[in-house]
């Protein structure tokens, strides 16, 4: 940004504090090593004067950049699909637009584009980085690490398990699970099935250990993997019906799936929940408002947990001392789930 | 990227050619200023070792971040509700993983953050920027200018009439709103009304233009004026037809608008196409094919448009010399547009 001229200068601050250029410098970036009354004079004259720090020079003293990488670690046509980034990116934009922070969408067209990914992230270009759908054996975590920037995960790393320094935004995936398939059990279901999300994601593996904490007698024929789409949902469903035509309750691992379960079940002739009972996961509005019949499903905040992890990383990258409380290293957090019942069970 | 130590050296290269470092760094990247011969030493030394550029070398000399901006000129909400941006988007990515360069989309909430987006491109985090959706009174194009980085605009930017330093690719959104109106006419409709997208953005005055080359005589209570979403077609149908009851026919200027005419129509017992014809602009697929009836519409490439967009970007930003051509600078691009012919007119 050029400097409007009529805008009071570091140098006028300075003069009016009676300190150097250096020490304004350091006590508009953070004020560590500076006398407390010295940042006193200091701040005085910055409100008196109506001071802007100009960006550019910030960011050379700060090496901030005022910008945070979003890297999703699916095709673009999925992201642009699938609801599910579009709220979680909402609620990221809304806390980092409140930090006057840039939102960078790192787009890729598949796992070959990760290595380009770390490259611009090891290029000092973000101040950190939120990564989300993150797929077993993804490269993309090691070249982060390699990058150097800070990051925090939505949904928690399959690789991360003890690892204290991995920061990441997660829902109750099992316990959900556990809610959504009790629920079924009440209802007096006994033959229950699952449709899995895709087991290379932990968000899948979660919910399918969830399932199985309460089924446990429930043999492998009455679990067929989808791909957290309508049409892997309906592929799924009619698996199931194949192998358990008396089946009488699905849990699906999203709500994307539960609709395209619905949709194999009506083609069969099969009534919901009369015949089968049907349980999703996300409450994804408007789409599990609008199946037929609206979707009973485990709710999760997704916009929330945008909104945290950006929280999270920016907080992480504040400044310690000049009169702020020294905060801890951030840690990770894992939001509840609720049950939330409409028609299908 | 951290060199493999097995990976051949630039000084092996230049040990290899009987030149300096500096030269072999010159050829490699472009050439500028290196005598021919020296120039063919090191391409043959380069190849018989297989040598590849370290990236971050590479980016201190030809100042290339290998990373394209994409800025769409809309809050993040319409950018995923409407499939243009995807369709484009994929087109631009398509084009620019062919050349190894990371697509960046700086999402924005609203006109404030344009601001912060102009610092990003002037911070040296891209070669270029891609923009898109502009709308009249946006300060975007003037911070782009200050920024100061190669751009080029989807869509005819407003303020750029006859400035040849502007570059856009375009449809033919005036001939093509002429197509659709007169087959209107052809059909022999005589009391044709027109839904307008937003009257800020060039493509909606363009395609209104078009409406008017063709209807003369049509008074301003046939037109009213859209917003490019299936709600704001909705409502303007509704008030079209409070208008002029009689109306039998109307050109929608895109296809989201269209469908939401088609849902006013239904809801007024008006039969589409016997009482009333519908023409939309775009050809979005899925929506075209799945109103009811399907629409009759004006094709424009989309992904095409957003190929092209990079291309000419990356076209511009090619080094001169080194044995190649010398280029021109790249110049605007308009598409032509096509009639395809559905059930709704």
């Amino acid at each position: 940004m050029s400097e409007v001229t009529s805008r009071p200068t570091l140098e006028a601050v300075a003069a009016r504090a009676g300190v150097s250029r250096a020490t304004v410098s350091r006590v508009v970036n953070g004020g560590e090593g500076v006398r407390e009354p010295l940042v006193e004079r200091v701040r005085r004259a910055v409100e008196e004067l109506g001071y802007v720090p100009n960006q550019a020079a910030r960011s050379l003293v700060t090496r901030r950049h005022d910008a945070v990488a979003v890297v999703i670690a699916e095709p673009e046509t999925r992201v642009f699909a699938d609801p599910f980034f579009a709220l979680q990116l909402r609620g990221i934009g809304k806390e980092l637009t409140a930090h006057d922070s840039q939102l960078v969408l790192l787009l890729t067209e598949g796992r070959d584009d990760h290595v380009r990914v770390g490259r611009y992230l090891a290029g000092g270009h973000v101040d950190g980085a939120l990564v989300f759908s993150l797929h077993l054996d993804d490269p993309l975590p090691g070249l982060i690490h390699g990058a150097g920037v800070p990051t925090v995960f939505g949904g928690r790393p399959g690789w991360g398990d003890g690892v204290p320094d991995v920061v990441y935004v997660d829902s109750d995936n099992r316990g959900g699970a556990r809610d959504a398939v009790r629920h079924l059990v009440g209802l007096g279901r006994t033959r229950i099935g699952h449709i899995t999300g895709p087991l290379d994601q932990t968000s899948a593996v979660d919910r399918f250990q969830g399932f199985r904490d309460v089924m446990v007698d429930a043999g492998p024929r009455m679990v067929v993997e989808g791909d957290f789409t309508p049409a892997g949902g309906e592929s799924a469903m009619r698996e199931l019906l194949d192998r358990c035509p008396d089946l009488d309750a699905v849990f699906a691992a999203n709500d994307l799936s539960a609709s395209g379960a619905l949709r194999a079940l009506r083609e069969r002739g099969r009534r919901v929940p009369d015949d089968v009972a049907v349980v999703g996961f996300d409450d994804m509005l408007p789409v599990a408002e609008q199946t037929d019949p609206p979707l009973t499903t485990i709710r999760q905040d997704i916009e929330e947990m945008g909104r945290l992890m950006a929280r999270l990383l920016l907080g992480g990258l504040e400044p310690r001392g000049a009169g702020r409380e020294a905060t801890s290293a951030p840690s990770s957090v894992v939001l509840p789930t609720t049950l939330v019942r409409r028609a299908s069970a």
